[in-house]
């Protein structure tokens, strides 16, 4: 019997992994990806061919406006950093962030789990190059499971057992970029496939100087490799 | 100084008197719709009449579809219960129930509240006559407040206090539908603006034999007056 999971795909390197990761461990992969006015809506198309390459149970592309709230670099008018040291990247807050993100995907990946009976929703976040999110951290993802164990009506009624009746994992929560790329690619994911930058051309050219190109860039150096996704 | 907060306005009883309760705290409020695919659109448009009439800082309604995952008589076509008895509605839960959708109300809310720099939620969910939806218990309410905490970047930079940085404020949470219909009208709220069935008319007749439409007209009942909302 198969288990059905959700995979929160964005199209970037880390989810393509973890969807790698889930179809390993023997789930059946629902891959939600969201159309959320991100500049950088290449991403989805790169989310479409690797659904389609994974060959995915379902792909679903929902579109979820949060440009009407405002207030990111990703959804805004607002300039994406570039050339941004790591002692920089490792500061504050960056203004790439966007409001709240993680915990709307996760909420509508609760609402397909429970439609679906799955028990298990996959997200690709990664804490050491996390890049400032703070819905990236441990902490944050603990409390959303927590959360979505009291907010469902499959979890309610479930019947007491020996893990938490919904879990989000995280997989590649204590890796690297250089780690991440790296069990990616003995699960076979084709890297060229997935696209990272922040503000790439129409044409989905790489910029190679924002915080994600950069994490990016070093994750490949790291596996003396160059990256196969083109830049500009 | 006016303090911004959001408010989670469906259009029904409950959120029109949350509304008139946050104002009457002195919170500036900021009223958030969803055009969810809901099949008692109707909801809609007295959201939109209610928020004008209380003169709300700004009111969005935000189209986000949750039809696409299926699985509830309030987004699919499925026919909505009618003539519960109170026995009925008190055991399962029932198929109104829609998958997630207070986590994913919540979450936008929480997007626009860091936007703008609101603390504060409400949301008009009450235990009591809650029809049996595992999203409005008060240890659901409790963990999405404990989550949203550390999901924000206001929250996480914001410095230690005595009170929790974002909270839910649910006031109705332990009151009956009578109590919150005379909570209403002691605050001037027009109950003939709002809508609670699930199943209306296109013109937002009610059927009056829905869990709904029983719960709220017993409220009525109990103030010793009849709804003003139109019935079929």
């Amino acid at each position: 019997m198969t288990k059905p999971a959700v995979i929160l795909l964005s199209g970037g390197l880390d989810s393509a992994t973890v969807l790698a990761i889930a179809q390993d461990q023997g789930y059946e992969p629902y891959a939600l990806t969201f159309a959320y006015g991100q500049r950088h809506a290449v991403e989805i198309e790169a989310a479409r061919a690797i659904a389609a390459a994974a060959k995915v149970a379902r792909h679903v592309v929902l579109p979820v406006d949060l440009r009407v709230f405002g207030g990111s670099a990703l959804t805004a008018d607002i300039a994406v950093p570039k050339g941004r040291s790591e002692a920089e990247m490792a500061g504050d807050i960056p203004i790439t962030y966007v409001p709240a993100r993680n915990t709307i995907f996760l909420s509508f990946a609760l609402a397909w789990a429970e439609v679906l009976g799955a028990r298990d929703i996959f997200l690709g976040v990664n804490a050491l190059d996390y890049s400032g999110y703070p819905d990236c951290r441990p902490d944050y993802v603990a409390a959303f499971q927590a959360m979505a164990n009291l907010a469902t009506k499959a979890a309610v009624e479930a019947p007491d057992n020996d893990r938490p009746y919904l879990r989000i994992q995280t997989p590649l929560l204590e890796l690297s970029k250089a780690q991440i790329i790296a069990k990616g690619l003995a699960l076979g994911v084709d890297y060229g496939r997935t696209r990272s930058c922040y503000d790439p051309t129409p044409e989905g050219m790489a910029c190679g100087t924002c915080d994600s190109c950069q994490l990016r860039r070093k994750g490949f150096a790291g596996n003396n490799m160059a990256d196969p996704a083109p830049y500009r």
